[in-house]
């Protein structure tokens, strides 16, 4: 597994994380948009996810909750934008659902799931910010981090499914 | 033909232009998301509307350039969110293309298209905004005398479409 961390000249609004993981793409894609599955790796423990909901297609409304360990519990509604089953998901906190501007837009979410053949898939979730201010904010709150031990638990999640 | 200027109650983000027109519905919506019906009516004369491309699908870019008397091109990008062929056109200038943000989220423009019976249509062109600061700051642009010129110009044109 090998993990890069990098903002691609030019794109300095991006944050990103590619990963390389031994595991087909449908099923990272169902630990994405299964809500029983999102709970389990959302949140970087022992930060939880008591609520996940998406509903996947352009213009449905996310609201996932994560809880801190003193038991803050911390919102992120969001609206997917658009939805290539197994190999595409955008979503983004500019609206709380649709067409309701949020207080503040923040960041796109655009995951990719490449197949790699063999069983493995190219990994990556680029968070999307509309200032390079916003990215650099986001990156100071932790994003590598945070991200990459969230991306840890996707990964391991998605070993122990059957399908 | 009535017109209503309305800021409801509670929705202090939104400017709103409501007319029931004399055509059908799909003759409003052709005339919405057909590129060369666009160019006739979007800008209000004397400004014209030198070029009009628009992508009618979630995450289909939008581009159009006003013309101002003096020969300044005004170009709006943007990009659609949601379609429902003769029914419903939602829009916003929050990205550029999918899924690159603009350079300030400024309002997403939700359209709606009420058969009303008998040849006639309910249209509603809704302009809400992140902030409503940037409600007053496009209040204060105009936006009731110029989206209602326009109107009475998308009216006017539909009006001549066979089918």
């Amino acid at each position: 597994m090998t993990t890069t961390a990098e903002t691609p000249a030019g794109q300095d609004r991006d944050l990103v994380l590619t990963r390389v993981i031994d595991v087909p793409r449908h099923k990272l894609y169902r630990c994405w948009t299964e809500p029983e599955l999102l709970k389990q790796w959302f949140a970087p423990k022992p930060y939880t996810t008591p609520v996940a909901r998406i509903d996947v297609r352009p213009g449905g409304a996310s609201y996932i909750v994560m809880r801190d360990p003193q038991g803050n519990d911390l919102p992120n509604p969001g609206v997917v934008l658009e939805v290539v089953p197994n190999e595409k998901l955008v979503f983004t906190d500019a609206y709380t659902k649709a067409w309701e501007p949020s207080e503040k837009p923040f960041f796109t979410a655009i995951l990719t799931f490449e197949d790699l053949g063999g069983g493995k898939t190219r990994y990556t979730a680029r968070a999307r910010h509309w200032t390079a201010a916003d990215r650099e904010t986001h990156e100071k709150m932790g994003f590598h981090e945070g991200w990459g031990i969230c991306t840890d638990q996707l990964a391991a999640l998605a070993r122990t499914l059957r399908e």
